[in-house]
This record gives C-alpha cells, sequence and structure tokens, in this order.
C-alpha cells in the first residue's frame, strides 16, 4: 500500500512517529472529540510488533497448546492438533502480514498515513524518507507523539550474530518448527516460545539464561512453578549459564521464519554444547531510539526516553513531545502502551482545546498488569513484594496454593498453582497480586481493579467469588489472611 | 457413619440444623476466633447438595463438553470423550458419595456432627430424630441456625409423579446418558442439563419451558444466545409450552440415576407429543421447611425464611434463629449460602463475645455474581437492567459484541459472545454486569468487584485489561459509554 493522504500536505495539528498499536490510539483519542487532525508515519506494517509478530502470533501458537493440555489433564478426553493447521490459523491471525484492514481503521477514523521512514528534524518537525527515495517533511502544530517501539537484544556474543538466530519476530512467524532449538533468555518471549515450540513438536528445546530462575522479575515462586511444568513437558534448562560462542557455518538467510542453515553448535559459559537446528534470541529489548533525529531537539539517542505522568518527554520543552509503548521504557506491554496512548491523546487535546483536567498516567500504572500465556499462565497485577518493599511500603503478604480449590480440581485433577497477595498495611489495600496456573488469564482483571480502586480489604470481604470458580482463591486469601493476622495478634 | 459425639452430649453455643456447606461454614465462622462450641445436625451427607448433586458433579460434567468444544471450534485441533471415563471421573469429584472427608474436616475445625433428622422443638432447641429410631434433644446457649436447604419442585401434572421423572439429583449422578430425554424447565439447572446430556451423547435433547426465553431472570440476551447455540448443538426447544400430561406405564425405580423404566409419552400443552426415555424435572426449587418444628415457635412452614441483613430470621425473638442458603431464599446460590453464614457465624460470635461491630451480608448481595457453565457460559454480578430500574435506580446501559475482540478471536474464529453493564447515574458507578461467551467466568470476579468496591468510572478508566485476554471487553464497554455519552450531549 502507498500513502494514503494528499501528497502535498504538510502539516497536521499531531503527528505520531510509528504506527503500531499505541501509536494507533493516540492518533484516535487525539481526535475522537477534539477534531484535531492527525498522521501516523510508518515504515512497516500499521499496527505494529503486537499485531504481527508479538502478542497475536503467539496467543494463536499458545492457544492450541494450551487447549491440547487442559484435555489430556482431564480424564476421559484425548485431543491432538495439526501442526500445519494451526501454523496456517496463526497466518490468518497475523492476517498474512498485510495491514490493510488496519490502513482502513486508520481511513475510517480520519487518520491520515504516510508510509516512510520518519525522523525528528527540529521542533514540532518530522522527515520522512519515503519509499521512492525522496524526503518529505511534515510539521505538527500541537504535538508530535513517539512511538517507534523497540527490537530484539543481540548480545554481544562470538559467533551469534553471524548465525542468524531467530528473534521473536521469527519464532512467532515461523513456517516449519526445527528439531532442536536453543533459546537464550528466560523472560517472557522465552518462556512461551519454548512452551508453543514443545506443545507443536519440537523434539528438543533447550532455555540457557543468566538468572537463578526463570520469569526473574516475578515473585519467586512464579518462576519455580513453571520451570517445573517446562520440565515435565521436556524442555531443558540451563539456569545461570549463557552462551559462549556459537559456531554454524552453513548460516544463510532462508526469509522471515524459515530455518537459518544447517546445525549450529552452541557452546555454553560452562563449556558444554549444545546442538540445534535453530537459535532463538530472547534475551530483552533495545528501544528504537538511535536513529530518529533525537539529536535535533538536543536529546540523547539510542536510550528510552523518560516521561512525565502525562506521557511528555523530559527534556522537550513546551509540551510538544510526548512518548508512548516500549520507547518510554515504563512498561514494555502492548496494554500498557495503549493505555499511555490513550492519555497522550487526551492530554494533546486537552491541550489544544482547553478542555479541562489533565488525565495523568499514574493511577493506571499502579496496576500494570499482565499475562503469561505459558502452561501454566502467569498472570499479575501491581507490584511484586519485593518492589512493594522497595517503594518503602509497610508490607504484608499471603499466599494460597489453587490446587485446594474446587475449581481448580474441576479443571484438572493433577492443578498446580499458586496465588499471592501483596498488601499494603497502611492503607490495607492490596498493591499487588500475582496467581500461578491454568485458566486465571481472566482473573487479573479482579486484582487490576481492587489495586487501582484502592478497594480495603474490609470491603473485599464482601466481594463475592462464584463457586465453583477459580476466583474463590480471593476468599481462601483473604481467610488466609486473617487466620495469620490473628495468630500475629495472640502470640 | 454414626454421630461423631459424645451420645449424652445436650448442649452446645451453636447448633446448625442442616450440614451442607453454608451450614458447615456457619459452625466454623461461629467458632474459630470466639471458642464458640457448635453441632451439625444432619440426615443426609455431610457437605450437602453442592457437593454431590449440584455444583460439583454438575461442572464435572460439563468441563469435558467445554473442553471438547473449545477444541473442535480451533483450526488444527481435535477431540474426543470417553462417557464412561467422565462418569468415573464425576463419581471422584462426588466422592462417590461418601461424606467421610467432610466429617473428618468438621472434626478437625472442632465441630460436632449428630446424624438425624432435626426439628425445632421450641426455643433454641432441637429435637433429633436418630437413625435408630430413638430421639434426642440438644438446646443451643447462644444460636440456632437453619440450613435446610431446598428440593427440586415436581408440579402437579397428570402423570408426571407416578412417571418417576429425573430431579437434579437424578440427572447429576446419572449412570448412563438416556437417549431421549424431555426437560421441563428453562433455567439453569435446564440449561446446564441440556448441555451435558447432549454434549455425552444422548441423541435427543427436548427442553420445555414456560418462558419466552431460557434464562429469563437474565438480560434477555442471555437467554437468545444460550438458545441460538443449543440449537446449534441439536437441543430441541419448546418455549411457551409446559407439559400436559406424561405417560410411562412401565416406570418403576431403579436407583439413583438410572432410567426410571420404560418410554415416556410427553404430551404438551399444544396436543404435540415426545417420546422419551427419561423425563428430567428442572421446575424450580422448594425450601425445605414445611416439616422442620417451625410451628414450635410460632412461626409458618413451607416457605422461605426472610432474614435481616445478619441472617436473624425475623418474627423470632432475641435474635436466637438465623437462616442461611437456600432456605432464606435470597439467592440460590452456594457461595451466597457461604457468604450468609459467614456473616451469621460472625454475628453470632460478636453477639456472644460482645466482640464489636456486627457485620451485614447487605454489602455483598449486592454484588451477588453468578457463573452458568453452559455452551457459551454465562456471568452476571449485580443487577440486570430491569432489576435496576424497579429498584429506582436512574439507569444507564452500554453493551458490547464480545466476538469483535482479539482476546476472544484467539479463543475461537468463531466466537459469539455479549456484555453488558449496567450503571447508576446518580453515583457513576456500576450496578451489574453480564457476560455472555466462552471463557468468561473468571471475568465475572472482576464485575462484582467493581460493583462492590463501589468504583466510579472515571476510575475504572485506569483499570488496564491485559492485552489479549477477554477482560478488554472492559476497556471497549468504558469506550461505547463515552461514545454514547457524547453523542447524547451533542444531541
Amino acid at each position: 500500500m502507498t500513502a494514503t493522504v494528499n501528497p502535498d500536505r504538510t502539516q497536521w495539528d499531531v503527528i505520531v512517529l510509528g504506527g503500531a498499536a499505541a501509536g494507533e490510539n493516540a492518533a484516535q483519542y487525539a481526535s475522537q472529540f477534539s477534531g484535531l487532525s492527525s498522521v501516523l508515519v510508518e515504515s512497516d506494517l500499521l499496527g505494529g510488533e503486537c499485531s504481527y509478530w508479538a502478542c497475536m502470533p503467539s496467543k494463536a501458537l499458545l492457544r492450541p497448546v494450551e487447549v491440547v493440555d487442559a484435555a489430556c489433564h482431564l480424564p476421559g478426553l484425548s485431543a491432538g492438533l495439526d501442526v500445519d493447521d494451526v501454523l496456517a490459523r496463526r497466518d490468518r491471525v497475523v492476517r498474512h502480514l498485510n495491514d490493510t484492514s488496519q490502513v482502513n481503521w486508520a481511513v475510517s477514523a480520519g487518520i491520515d498515513v504516510v508510509r516512510g521512514y520518519g525522523r525528528l528534524a527540529g521542533e514540532r518537525t518530522i522527515r520522512v524518507s519515503l519509499p521512492n527515495g525522496s524526503t518529505r517533511t511534515l510539521t505538527a502544530r500541537h504535538a508530535v507523539v513517539i512511538d517507534t517501539g523497540s527490537c530484539p537484544a543481540v548480545p554481544d556474543i562470538p559467533g551469534l550474530r553471524s548465525a542468524l538466530p531467530w528473534t521473536s519476530r521469527d519464532v512467532t512467524t515461523m513456517r516449519e518448527v526445527p528439531r532442536r532449538v536453543a533459546i537464550l533468555g528466560g523472560g517472557v518471549v522465552a518462556c512461551e516460545a519454548a512452551t508453543w515450540l514443545r506443545g507443536l513438536g519440537a523434539a528438543e528445546v533447550t532455555l540457557v539464561h543468566r538468572g537463578e530462575q526463570l520469569l526473574g522479575r516475578y515473585e519467586p515462586f512464579v518462576g519455580a512453578l513453571v520451570s517445573e511444568e517446562l520440565q515435565e513437558r521436556g524442555v531443558q534448562l540451563r539456569p545461570r549459564r549463557t552462551m559462549a560462542e556459537v559456531r554454524r557455518p552453513d548460516a544463510h538467510g532462508t526469509g522471515r521464519g524459515c530455518i537459518h542453515g544447517g546445525e549450529a553448535d552452541v557452546t555454553l559459559d560452562d563449556g558444554t554444547v549444545i546442538l540445534a537446528d535453530e537459535v532463538v534470541v530472547a534475551a530483552g529489548r533495545t528501544p528504537n531510539t538511535d536513529d530518529i533525529g533525537l539529536d535535533t531537539i538536543g536529546l540523547a539517542a539510542g536510550g528510552y526516553l523518560a516521561v512525565d505522568d502525562h506521557q511528555c518527554v523530559r527534556g522537550a520543552a513546551d509540551n510538544w513531545l510526548y512518548a508512548i509503548g516500549d520507547v518510554c521504557g515504563r512498561a514494555l506491554l502492548t496494554h500498557m502502551g495503549k493505555y499511555q496512548a490513550r492519555t497522550a491523546g487526551e492530554v494533546i487535546a486537552v491541550r489544544a482545546r482547553n478542555l479541562g483536567d489533565l488525565p495523568s498516567a499514574a493511577t493506571g500504572h499502579a496496576g500494570t498488569p499482565q499475562v503469561v500465556f505459558t502452561t501454566p499462565e502467569v498472570g499479575s497485577a501491581g507490584a511484586t513484594e519485593q518492589q512493594a518493599r522497595d517503594s518503602g511500603i509497610d508490607v504484608e503478604v499471603v499466599e494460597y496454593d489453587l490446587s485446594a480449590l474446587a475449581g481448580t480440581y474441576l479443571l484438572r485433577p493433577d492443578y498446580r498453582g499458586r496465588a499471592k497477595l501483596v498488601i499494603d498495611r497502611a492503607t490495607d489495600t492490596v498493591v499487588g497480586a500475582t496467581f500461578v496456573g491454568a485458566g486465571i488469564a481472566e482473573l487479573v482483571h479482579s486484582a487490576t481493579t481492587a489495586i487501582v480502586g484502592r478497594i480495603p480489604l474490609s470491603t473485599l470481604w464482601h466481594v463475592v467469588p462464584s463457586y465453583p470458580t477459580v476466583s474463590e482463591v480471593w476468599l481462601r486469601l483473604l481467610e488466609t489472611l486473617r487466620l495469620q493476622r490473628h495468630a500475629e495478634h495472640s502470640r
């Protein structure tokens, strides 16, 4: 698709640099009730990482694995999957990497789209390198919003880059399932990819990760439970290790999601060697800020863009520059990026039209939820115990074994899972919650609601969970907390 | 099991008449922190309807149907079930109708158990007919709690009773799946039973119900969506009909859950005839109050026991008589019965020991959640639009098509579902929520939390749902509401 906008137009109220999910939302919210004009500048697919190479394809690959797993652990059921059909379904989910429907959405929302690579060129100005080689300069009357996202960090390990390893974009769009896979990383992308690779038939999956535990940013029991289940499913874990060298003499690019060459010898830092048909790097992200013209407005390139609670970039005067999504480094999650986008869009509209009070993203960030679609699922909202302590909160915690619930026993007799609440004693409210286990993805929103709503525990006592659901864990956690407090009081 | 208590003991602080889930909780909460002694009087299995003949077995039968359905609607997956294995699993879930573990729990919690049929015999007095034919009289120092539950209502239709129809107890504990089933009723039991009977292989399932729509107590779209999917699965619906006559000459009792005789001819009130191998009556419940000695304390037998917000029975002086669970008619749901039990138990303890303020069940009843495990699932919390209007609230509503979410499309490409919020304009809070669709069971708790926590919509805006989950419907509902309000304002 080419640009869907009058090629002579040079000025809009709002320019959004980067047309991923968050960028689209910022443009929409800026214009929705205020009539501001906006344009999205994007060199890749409109809709961004989430639609084509992250949330959507990974969930499309994980959901079949989850359903088969649910069936195989329930007496009387049997299930199977056809890998080609699952991959074909994934292709439909990512719309065969075609963004026509996103462009149509933008047009219908009154948002212009300019295809090309944009860079800041001074205040309120974006210079776009167009696909035809020419350059176009756009200016913003009110605001520029940066949503250029992040890209996979590939560590400087001898032979790794020349081995042409898969990153998140390849492993989500894979055309075939490698027989032997070595994954570098122990975070969300690594754990989810290990789950679907193994679930879709990879014979040998090895996770090589630096940390003591997988998913180290979560409560400690999260990594323990996910490790246990990954290992039972045949995934090899190599904790406290990294790759020292990768040798893959036959590496050659074969197209996104195809296996890039012959066998790779991966030598770990303890000298052991893993043979793999593909190497996956899932070792963190780097913000896309190194080549977006930040120097033209006196800001440093390459790092995250620090923002205030209105998503305004610190260091840029006069509130014309905003950053949202991964690039501002607050929470590398689609839904938080979209939340920041709603905030930024409204702030821009309010400032441009003097519409009233400025919204702030501070309230919602206290609840920051995340679901990891591993088997078992991991869900969290708010702070971990450690994060709460680090921020000076007088913390009380309570945990509960999810397998003790009627609702989880009904899901499967061998259910394993755990839940934890982090409580601020001063306000007697929940500031963090973590759930691990099958079927907890939708439960997270109740925790986010309790956290952001600052509902006192004395009120949560009256929020009755439906029987027999997994939500009953709320009652059990509150009962356990009460017994803990009673025991503490009686001591 | 026989009574697990000293046969000469005659007095406890608290007597609970009926040892179902709620009764157990009342005894536990009365004694937990206050040291009150308590005894459960039960003539049937300890643990009650929910554990053996309702929630637990029905969910055990429905979960396999749900998983097979999830698999069959996801491209690339296939699944099947073995009915005998599913029934065997159900038997384990209901512990083969043996309540030893419940008795052990009671003993471990310091709660005595007397086996026998108890009746009130004046103030604070229960007379128990023991299995050996003798009688035992128990007195309570502080309180008697009634938790005698409810039983299926069998309408006075010619030939129906003598046809020995299945009630909820039989259809949940069925030993074999009848080939042709005629169900009388259109509520939760009828719809769930139709789902598992058909899902487990019954060839012909017909629902005969008086109402215009199934599940008539919910928002109107609930019955419409459930009807649509039941019909697609081959269930016959006969709305606005009842049974006029049942002829089953060969009816004979063959044991709980077995088919009670030969073919039944069921004539409807429009003259049409349904041939069935079993008839299921799911036409409401009757409180078990007709033979519990209410006359000895001046109360009428046979009806629900009206209670105040402390679960005290109205009309009994001096706050010694409490009622919880189905028998008080507030909400015929296990979790609400248990909530009432917690309230009653604490009120009794507080009154007996002067421990402080009395808790009230009013707060929690505003949130009353329910999940119906049909395919699709139905979940609700708080009031329907009609209920809110009837209670004088200035109502605003918003609906959203669940199939428009990324999170539901990932569950299945043909997802169907709907959500609705009922808002009190005066307080700008949610007072009711309804969700229909696959995977919404755990989502209900977020609504209950918002309703009971009385969180203003301005705060709910900052409760970010995780992407891509079904919870994202919250964002969509709030966005839709905003557009509605804007349109209203602009008119």
